[in-house]
C-alpha cells in the first residue's frame, strides 16, 4: 500500500494509470498474490485506486487533499441560539467547554456500551441489517413504558414512537401540530435550541418568565389569553438552563390554563435520570391527551448513539408514524438495540447512582470556585449538570464569552437562552465540564478586561 | 428473579410492596448477597421493581402487559403511497415480501458489520459517547468525496453533510428549499415515498412521464414552462421502480431545461453500488450549484444502521448545518463510524461484485417465472433489484396486491408509484425477494380470482 501511495505521491503513477498486475507486483515485492489483492482492496476502499471489472486496477481521479476540516472557534459568529451549539460541537479537542450541555466522555457508561457492542456483534442478521418496524424496537418501547409507569405516567408501548433523537422528536411534533405563524410558548430562559427549532418552523415564539418553581403562572395565564398559543414546550425535571424543578402547585395550575385554552404541552424529559427525587410530571397529571412526553438517552448514556422517543395519544401516534415514514422512512433500529442492551444491563442503575453523587460533589466545588470570582447561582438546583449564575457588577455575559473563547474556553452566555434578551448578566455553567483549573483562570482574566 | 416474578404474578407481592432485604433473601434462597443484588438490579432494569435510595426495593406500579405489538397486515388500508412502506415494514416474519425495496437480510454483508461492531467496541470513549461534529464524521466524508470523484463528481468533504438517512436528506432539502404550494417535479412512476414526503411539505407535486432513458424531455420542457417548478427529484442510476438508467443525452437536455427555468435538481443515488456500468450523473454534468446529490447505505450495507449524506454547494451546506442542529442537534455519529468501518474493510468491494452477479442471475430466473404467469417486464433494467412489469389482460395490480396480502405476500402495485394513477396494470417486483416458490403460486391463484 505504501509503495503504491508513494508512486502516486511522486507522480510516477498518474490519475487513470493502470496499476501493476497482481501477479507481477507480488513477484516484484516478494509477497504472495493474496497480500497484493488485500493491499489493492484496501486502496480501493480508501478511494486511492479503482477496480475496473476484468481490466485491473487504476489510479483514482484526483480529489480534495485529506485536510483537517475547518474546525475551531469562529469568533465573528453572532451570539444567537446557534452560538453555543456550533462552538461546542465544533470545538477543537484541546478546548474547554463549561458552556456545553453534556458530560465529559469519561463520565459516561462506556464499559456498558462496549459490552453492548460486543453483544450486538453476535445478534441475528435481521437485527444488523433490516429496517426497523415503524414504531421502533418493541422491547425498548416496553421497557420505556414500564420506566414511565415509575413516574406515574400511563403510556402503553403502542403509544410510544422511537425517533432519531429528543430534538427530532420535538421537531416531528412541531411539524405535526403547528403551522407557520402559530404561537408557541417557551420558558424564558429556555434551552436555546428550542428557539432555533421553532424558528425553523416559522412559529411565533413567546417567552414565559421562569421562576425557581416553574413558569410564572400569572404571566402564563395572561400570555395564554393574549396570544392564543397552540403549544408550550418545557422541561419538568431539572429545567435547562436553570436547573429548577417544577412544583406540584405550578404543574396543576399550568395544566388548568392549558385545558382552558386548549393548549398542548410538550414535556421534554431528557434530564430525568439526573434527579434524586422526581419532580411532578405534567403528563402524569394531565395525561397523554393534553401532554406529549419526549425523551432521549444523549445525556446519561451516549450522544453518539442517536435515539429518542415520543409518548402521545393513540391518534397522534398513528399520524406521527406516517410522518416518520415519509420523512425518515425507518427509525434508529441498531441504535435502539444498543440503547436497550445498555439500559437492561444490570450495571446502569448503579452507574447512575454513582454519577448523581459525583455531580453533587462537583456542583459544590464548582459553586465555591465561581463564588470566589463573584459569580453566584441565581437558582439552587436539586441536582443535574447546570448552575445558572449571575455575573458580578452587571458584567455582560456575551462579552465574557467572546473573551473566553479567544482563550479556548466555550461559555454559554445567558441571552442565548432568553427570548426577551433579559439574561445578559447571566451564564450557564456545566459543573461536570468545570474540572480544569484553567477555566477559572481564563474567566478571571476575562472578567478583568 | 423468577421467584420474585412468581410472587408478583401470584399477587403475593403487590405494586408498592417492599421486597425482602438483600441479606434476608440471600439466606432464604441459599445464594450469596451479590447474586441477589444482581437479580434485583436486573429486575430494576426490566422495570419490574424499583430501587428507592437508602430504603430498599419495591414492586413497580402495574403497566401494560408484555404483549405482541399490533403487527401484521391491515387489509383495509387504502392503497396509497404509504401502503407498501407500512405493509413491508410491519410484515410478520413469516410473510413474503416481493414488493419491498430491500435485500433479504442474509444477502447483506453481515460478517463485515459484525467485525465493525467488534472494532467499535474497542474505540475511544469520545467515539462511543460524544456528539458528532455538525457536518458529521470527517473520515467518512473524505471517503465519500473520493468515491464520488470516481463518478466524475467534484464534491469537497466540507461540502458533504451526513444525515440520519437518505430520506431525511431529501426531507431536510425540501425544508430548506421549498415553501408550501411550491411545485416539485417527480418522475411518473417514482419511488412512492417521494410523494409521501412531498405531501408532508404541502408541495404541489407534478409528475413527468418516465421512459427507459429517463424523463420524457419534451413533456419535461412543457411542464417546466407551465408549472414553474422549484425542484425536480429523481434517481439517475437504476431508477426506482423501473430499473431504467438515464441516458447521457437526456441528462444533458434535462440540465438545460433546469438552467433555463432555474430549477434545482435533487439526485437520489442510493442504488449506485448496484450498477455494473455507471449511468451519467446529473451532478457530474451540472455541478453542485444546480444539482444536489444525496445517498445512503441502506440498500447495500445495512438499513438498521441509519446514515445518509448530502453533497451541495458551500452556501447551502452552511444553512443546512444550522437546520440539522435545530431539528436534530447532532448526526448519526456512531452509525457513521460503523458505516465507515465496513466501507473501508477490504471485503466490501468483493461483496458488492458477488452481490451484483447474484442479482443478475436471480433477475433472469425471476423474469422467466413471471413470464410463465403472463407477467412481462415493461423495461429491461441493466442491473439492480427491480423488475417493473405489466400484468396480463389488464389485470388490476391493486386487486392482485390485496388478494396476495391475504395469503401473506406483500406486493407493490403500480399506482402507489404513479402520481397520475396510470400504472394500474403494472407491478414492481424485487427479484431478491422472489426466491420462494410460494410467491408464484400465490400470484397465480390471485390472478385466477
Amino acid at each position: 500500500m505504501n509503495v503504491i501511495r508513494d508512486r502516486i505521491g511522486t507522480r510516477n503513477l498518474l490519475a487513470g494509470d493502470r496499476l501493476p498486475s497482481i501477479r507481477g507486483f507480488a513477484r516484484q515485492m516478494k509477497v504472495s498474490n493474496s497480500t497484493v489483492v488485500e493491499a489493492y482492496d484496501r486502496l480501493v476502499a480508501e478511494g486511492v485506486i479503482q477496480a475496473r471489472r476484468g481490466s485491473g486496477f487504476y489510479v483514482a481521479p484526483h480529489t480534495a487533499p485529506l485536510s483537517i476540516a475547518r474546525i475551531g472557534p469562529k469568533l465573528d459568529r453572532a451570539i444567537d441560539p446557534f452560538w453555543v451549539s456550533r462552538q461546542s460541537l465544533d470545538a477543537r479537542p484541546d478546548m474547554l467547554k463549561p458552556g456545553c450541555g453534556w458530560l465529559p466522555a469519561d463520565w459516561m457508561p462506556e464499559t456498558a456500551i462496549r459490552r453492548a457492542l460486543r453483544k450486538l456483534s453476535r445478534a441475528d442478521d435481521a437485527t444488523l441489517v433490516d429496517y426497523g418496524t415503524p414504531l421502533g424496537l418493541a422491547s425498548l418501547r416496553h421497557f420505556l413504558s414500564r420506566r414511565m409507569a415509575g413516574y406515574g405516567i400511563d403510556a402503553h408501548p403502542d403509544h410510544l414512537l422511537l425517533t432519531e433523537s429528543g430534538t427530532q422528536a420535538i421537531d416531528m411534533l412541531c411539524r405535526f401540530l403547528i403551522a407557520p405563524g402559530d404561537t408557541v410558548l417557551v420558558d424564558d430562559p429556555c434551552y436555546f435550541n428550542f428557539q432555533a427549532l421553532l424558528r425553523a418552523h416559522r412559529a411565533n415564539i413567546v417567552g414565559v418568565p421562569f421562576t425557581e418553581n416553574g413558569p410564572d403562572v400569572g404571566a402564563f395565564a395572561r400570555i395564554a389569553v393574549t396570544t392564543k398559543p397552540r403549544l408550550y414546550i418545557t422541561n419538568s425535571g431539572l429545567h435547562n438552563p436553570t436547573g429548577a424543578s417544577l412544583s406540584p402547585m405550578v404543574a396543576h395550575q399550568v395544566l388548568n390554563i392549558a385545558e382552558q385554552h386548549d393548549l398542548i404541552i410538550i414535556e421534554d424529559d431528557i434530564f430525568a435520570d439526573f434527579e434524586n427525587t422526581p419532580a411532578p410530571r405534567l403528563v402524569a397529571l394531565g395525561g397523554l391527551e393534553r401532554v406529549i412526553h419526549i425523551g432521549s438517552f444523549s445525556k446519561t448514556l451516549s450522544a453518539s448513539v442517536r435515539c429518542g422517543y415520543i409518548a402521545a395519544s393513540a391518534d397522534w401516534i398513528d399520524g406521527l408514524t406516517d410522518l416518520k415514514i415519509a420523512t425518515g422512512f425507518s427509525g434508529p433500529n441498531l441504535s435502539a438495540e444498543l440503547i436497550f442492551a445498555v439500559l437492561k444491563d444490570g450495571t446502569y442503575r448503579k452507574y447512575m447512582e454513582t454519577l448523581r453523587d459525583r455531580l453533587a460533589r462537583t456542583m459544590t466545588i464548582t459553586e465555591t470556585r465561581l463564588r470566589n470570582l463573584g459569580i453566584t447561582p441565581a437558582i439552587n438546583p436539586d441536582a443535574g449538570l447546570f448552575l445558572w449564575c449571575r455575573l458580578p457588577d452587571h458584567m455582560d455575559a456575551a462579552t465574557l464569552a467572546r473573551n473566553a473563547l479567544s482563550d479556548g474556553v466555550v461559555l454559554a452566555p445567558g441571552n442565548v437562552f432568553s427570548i426577551s434578551q433579559t439574561a445578559g448578566n447571566l451564564m450557564r455553567f456545566n459543573v461536570a465540564q468545570c474540572q480544569d483549573e484553567r477555566i477559572f483562570r481564563v474567566i478571571e482574566r476575562a472578567l478583568e478586561k
